[in-house]
């Protein structure tokens, strides 16, 4: 692999958070114990706060529920969706770790090709780890990885990459579709397991899952806000989208790496596309021009910080986004609010959150 | 498969044509008689043209050595190279043929993970015949293979894609490394499979290698030029190089796509280390300055024929890259003198070559 960078990932047990939103209980992670038991949970109970949900035991976690989150938060709580699993964004913001994986209660461990389970944090960790290729295209992939390299014709001056602050792994057997795919096949499932991990280039948009995604808190944790969804709003399942248009153009301004691919999670349960298709179908519309926007979105050179550029980027929804409805004032809104309680929530992280690696 | 393209590629006997350059006898195509017999091969005799080069039997083709290259263009011959593989180029200019595959005669079929000799030319087909989708990422790669589809947050806007110029395949074993990276890791190969095919963004440039290569020539034919190289030049080894970058700011330009990724072939050879450094280190100076230049250009609207733009691009050649060595001028000057030649040899292709799908 390039530069000498090894394939070991460490551990990273002290610096890592679990983020899991659920209103279930937890049996999923029995068969996650290997890989996850040594590291902390941070639970975010979504629906009604009286029910109890159990959570495996030998594992070491907290639990926030709706009363919970009020009681952290006050009026601030707002920007926290309730009935939907956006509210997943407050585990980010009461972690206290460098690092975060979130991963969705249906998610099960994958085979590789030779049957192998796939530790799936293991390999968010060395993506995490290792740099990120955004300003030049390598033909054979992650050039950081064993058996590769930059190729030829790839400039020597960008062979240092730049800090890696997302890693976005995938999903086989339920593909992740939009309501529209999953009506017209109900029955396509993903079997191909492609043994990459690449870098999104620079100035590329792409649809950010939060199934199965690990990132930098340090780096990039203010912009991983997942928005106004569910309970009281028009649209769901927009949440992790938005995080994703909103981190790839803060990342491509700050220097920064989003890499997709490896590692693969099984994703056992397709939701209703009925009920998707109502919390989607806003959204549908909306994404025609919420894709422009952030296409031709240029943040100013004196934000140089997470906060900053994502203070900027509300009063630009405010500015171009409210006039498609009046959720995006709302939203706008909310994105402020949502960095302000980060910042009362995480005082040095606010100094530490400087995205210039 | 998205927008229900069918994974069955037509062979295209009559409209594909297989360019190889050559100094030797062409044994290596014995392996690959039962996927390439069917096609015209346009052999291009580099080196001593008193040599005979011998042609495994069944095979149909047509070969140019020097002296026939000089008489078919007479002057404007100076603009192919000699003691180079760039000379390949000449023979996409005479081919009559809409789809062009160029493969290496030091590369031998591939086989899958399965064991199964991997049909190269039929996945280039495949790749070539199914759009491209440059505007925004799509997380499960190549949306038009069997199996796969555009993921929740694509945009239904940008499903269509955009035609498909160019269709870049991989190679196992020895892998396309510079010299420096050769000196550096002698016994790396590349034994990784990756299952998947994908489209290089918009505005992402790409190290494009020659090597086991297809495109459509009459969508980006006369911008397929592997420029001055070899005999009498002060560079070699990056002819494939500078056309991928004219290629993609042309493709970008004109809304057309490239992919990379499937099919492999198995590179059996790595060419001399030391060889290569000689020819190659003007080359990894001088990248650094003509990737910026490449990042930085815009083709102007009125270009909207491959000609069109190719010549505005010689043109900025000229003035942007000649500070760095006068060999850019003499480039220059042999790409309006390849346009030239192009529009001679291709007087409906000249009408018929515009970019606009």
């Amino acid at each position: 692999m390039a530069n000498g960078f090894v394939a070991a990932a460490p551990p990273l047990k002290d610096e890592l958070d679990i983020v899991i939103p659920t209103i279930r209980n937890l049996d999923f992670l029995e068969m996650w114990r290997p890989f996850l038991q040594p590291y902390h949970l941070i639970i975010v109970q979504d629906g009604d706060p009286s029910k109890t949900i159990n959570v495996p035991s030998g594992f070491d976690y907290e639990l926030y529920n709706r009363n919970d989150i009020n009681k952290i938060l006050g009026p601030r709580a707002s920007c926290i969706s309730f009935k939907d699993s956006a509210c997943r964004c407050f585990g980010y913001m009461v972690s206290k770790k460098k690092y975060i994986f979130t991963i969705d209660d249906d998610c099960f461990v994958a085979n590789d090709p030779t049957g192998k389970a796939v530790n799936a944090l293991e390999q968010h960790i060395k993506n995490l780890l290792c740099p990120s290729t955004p300003l030049f295209f390598n033909t054979l992939y992650d050039p950081f990885r064993e058996g590769a390299d930059f190729v030829r014709g790839y400039p020597f001056s960008l062979r240092e990459g730049v800090p890696t602050a997302i890693s976005h792994g995938l999903w086989l057997n339920i593909p992740d579709y939009d309501a529209p795919t999953q009506l017209v096949k109900p029955l396509e499932r993903n079997t191909r397991y492609v043994d990459t991990v690449l870098t999104i280039p620079k100035g590329t948009l792409f649809p950010m899952c939060g199934m199965n995604l690990a990132f930098d808190r340090d780096l990039i944790g203010p912009a991983m806000y997942f928005g106004l969804m569910g309970d009281g709003q028009p649209i769901g399942r927009y949440d992790d989208m938005w995080a994703g248009w909103c981190c790839k153009v803060i990342c491509d301004h700050l220097g920064l790496g989003i890499k997709t691919g490896l590692p693969y999670i099984f994703h056992s349960k397709a939701s209703n596309p009925f009920v998707n298709l109502r919390k989607e179908y806003k959204g549908i519309f909306w994404q025609e021009d919420i894709i422009p926007f952030f296409q031709n979105l240029t943040l100013p050179k004196e934000a140089t910080t997470v906060q900053e550029c994502y203070i900027y980027l509300s009063k630009q929804v405010k500015e171009k986004l409210s006039k498609l409805d009046p959720y995006f004032d709302k939203l706008a809104e909310a994105m402020v609010t949502w960095i302000e309680a980060w910042d009362e929530l995480n005082p040095q992280g606010a100094s530490k959150a400087n995205g210039k690696a």
